[in-house]
């Protein structure tokens, strides 16, 4: 497991090269950078700086003073900008600070005005993009604890019968309007006695991941990529839960938090009993797109020119580019899920750069397929971590 | 539940009453404030902008564009603050921009050079810390949640049996110093076959979580209190579990985020077989500290005299004000685990407020006593949300 700070040398690397006093970032609760600074997250905003080769933390005294290996905490009740001023005048009352572009205005000015003059840097952002050894294994368990999670989902789908003649109760005597939905009832899927509605699934994917010891940070989805649907619910739901039928393409995506703070994301779309061509066009498109990411994203290669390349190989199996084809086709991820590099824009990938791969179509009739994994980039070229099936059959998966 | 953007009407009474032309907000992924606005969270950095009385929001292209009800959503590749500008800009060029005093720098720079004159403005924090019906129902409903947690922990420890003369398998024919703290594992407990961890315990309780549909947001902890343990740990373990004994303080404490965003906490210490007194006097101290609540935070009452009360409620029981009390008493929660107002600082309570209330007595050799609870308060005085038991003992915790 990782543990404690990152980034004071890539920190020291840049002051010295910018013949600068020291940096100044301030963050707030569950902020990655700030995980990546101390190796842990606050409920509140804390100040950290790095300045003649040491990490000093400065946090309210409405928290419980934390202990950080390596970092020297403090409390100080002072506005941030002002309790950074005072670390920094400990070496130094003048000089260059380095900042994020985004550092708080208030805290920039009281910096500016206590006689630092400031400077922007993406050091953070450069050295969270090459993931060590110990963050690549962090990723991997959190990614195969996602596998667990997609696995669960696949599982009740492939237990779940089929109702052909369901209606609901409260309506099976009913003969107005509101029975007009009884047709669209045909095919409910059921599952241990009850219908089985997409709130349904996403409780029991988010206790898999709760066996395995992640956090699913809120990010476990499972939809029919906005198909329509009668007003049926199970006592789970909420408003946008819906009852499944045998021919959704359901959409089960998980992004669990490990407790190290690195994210995992995997995403699957199973159907029970696919009756028509689209949901398996769109598969194929979405798991050959998924392969190019394989071919094309080794040490060197211009991310943009992977994400295009993402899109092209999707569209190529008659989907619209402008219309069809997700414009999100990941990036970077770690203590985020949307970190350097992005699979946009002028970066080239690198070894140690761990990826969000998504391929994804979507349609407002049919629904959506997509598949998102989890790709490191070695010195020998991608592999999708734990490489988990892609089948859109539920019993292809096994745990 | 509750459903879409709030602080409409805060922000247009603030722009009217300060002669402005419109609020900017930048923020990125779960932030609380970006929640507030648009009901939802983001994997990235998104802009929100109050203008003539309609919101707007600017995305970036690498995320798929999200439907917010009430909110103009549109494609912005830009920097946040050119954003922002040109969404200012088709009402005026000129004129003051209300903002919060944490903006970004370089949005606030990019709007200033544009033509912009920047004022900060509180009034968001303020507009959050009352809550309205919709809010509070849910912070009941996640606090449901976060009590069958804790009665997952209270059962498993009622069940946990005690192992009086446990050796670890692997040392059971060592004679080495290694050895030394067998005795200190007797009274291990044991639970479902094996020794009971605060991991194990954890994990159970994010099931219990899980199944109730909440998150546990990773805030779920189960800890001694920094009583020093032997190495002995369980598979599940991560380096920070250690293997409970009978006469532990265990500190089970939870903070769920629901589906809409809104935050629970509570916590409570369970010890299986109290075998010293300094428990009992400080659980004794904790709860009467927790009645003091009760009391004095009605509408209207000073927040920090509150806290003070609640710290010097506790340290009449014989305990250090500045060694042992808890420095953290509480604060407004609701999307936030810390938010306005803190029961510090110059505040008054409000009917509407919803206060996180803590009380804490830790030593070195003893470990901690912690109770956490949500309190609201009402026009006719404050309650504990489910006013849940708050007996050392599990036994006395039902479902």
């Amino acid at each position: 497991m990782p543990s404690g700070p990152r980034g004071g040398d890539a920190l020291d690397a840049a002051l010295d090269d910018r013949d600068a006093l020291g940096y100044v970032f301030i963050g707030r609760g569950p902020d990655p950078t700030l995980r990546y600074l101390t190796g842990r997250g606050f409920d509140t905003t804390v100040v950290y700086v790095r300045v003649a080769g040491e990490s000093h933390l400065r946090v309210p005294s409405t928290i419980e003073t934390p202990e950080v290996p390596g970092v020297a905490v403090r409390i100080d009740d002072k506005p941030a900008g002002k309790a950074a001023a005072a670390v920094l005048g400990s070496e130094a009352t003048s000089g260059t600070v380095l900042v994020p572009q985004t550092i708080p205005h208030d805290a920039a000015l009281h910096l500016e005005s206590a006689g630092y003059d400031l400077a922007s840097t993406p050091v953070l952002d450069n050295a969270c993009a090459v993931k060590d050894d110990d963050e690549r294994a962090a990723i991997e368990t959190v990614q195969r604890a996602a596998r667990r999670g997609i696995a669960r989902a696949a599982e009740i789908l492939a237990d779940a019968t089929v109702d052909n003649a369901t209606t609901t109760d409260d309506d099976a005597d009913a003969t107005d309007d509101d029975t007009a939905h009884t047709a669209d009832d045909d095919g409910t899927l059921v599952w241990d006695g009850a219908p089985l509605s997409t709130e349904r699934i996403r409780r029991q994917v988010n206790v898999a991941l709760a066996i395995e010891g992640v956090d699913a940070a809120g990010a476990t989805t499972v939809d029919v990529g906005g198909r329509e649907r009668s007003g049926e619910t199970t006592p789970e739901d909420d408003a946008s839960a819906v009852v499944l039928r045998a021919d959704d393409p359901v959409v089960v995506s998980v992004a669990p938090r490990g407790r190290d703070g690195y994210r995992g994301a995997l995403a699957r779309t199973f159907v029970v009993d696919a009756d028509g061509g689209w949901e398996r066009r769109a598969h194929v498109a979405c798991d050959a797109a998924r392969d190019v990411a394989l071919v094309e994203a080794g040490p060197g290669a211009d991310a943009a020119f992977v994400g295009s390349e993402i899109r092209a190989e999707t569209a190529a199996f008659g989907f619209s580019p402008s219309e069809e084809v997700a414009r999100d086709v990941g990036g970077g991820i770690g203590l985020s899920l949307c970190e350097s590099p992005p699979l946009d824009g002028d970066t080239e990938l690198s070894a140690g750069n761990v990826i969000r791969v998504r391929t994804a179509v979507s349609d407002p009739e049919n629904g959506r397929i997509e598949l998102v994994d989890v790709m490191a980039i070695d010195d020998d070229g991608p592999v999708f971590l734990g490489d988990p099936p892609t089948s859109l059959d539920p019993a292809a998966w096994s745990q």
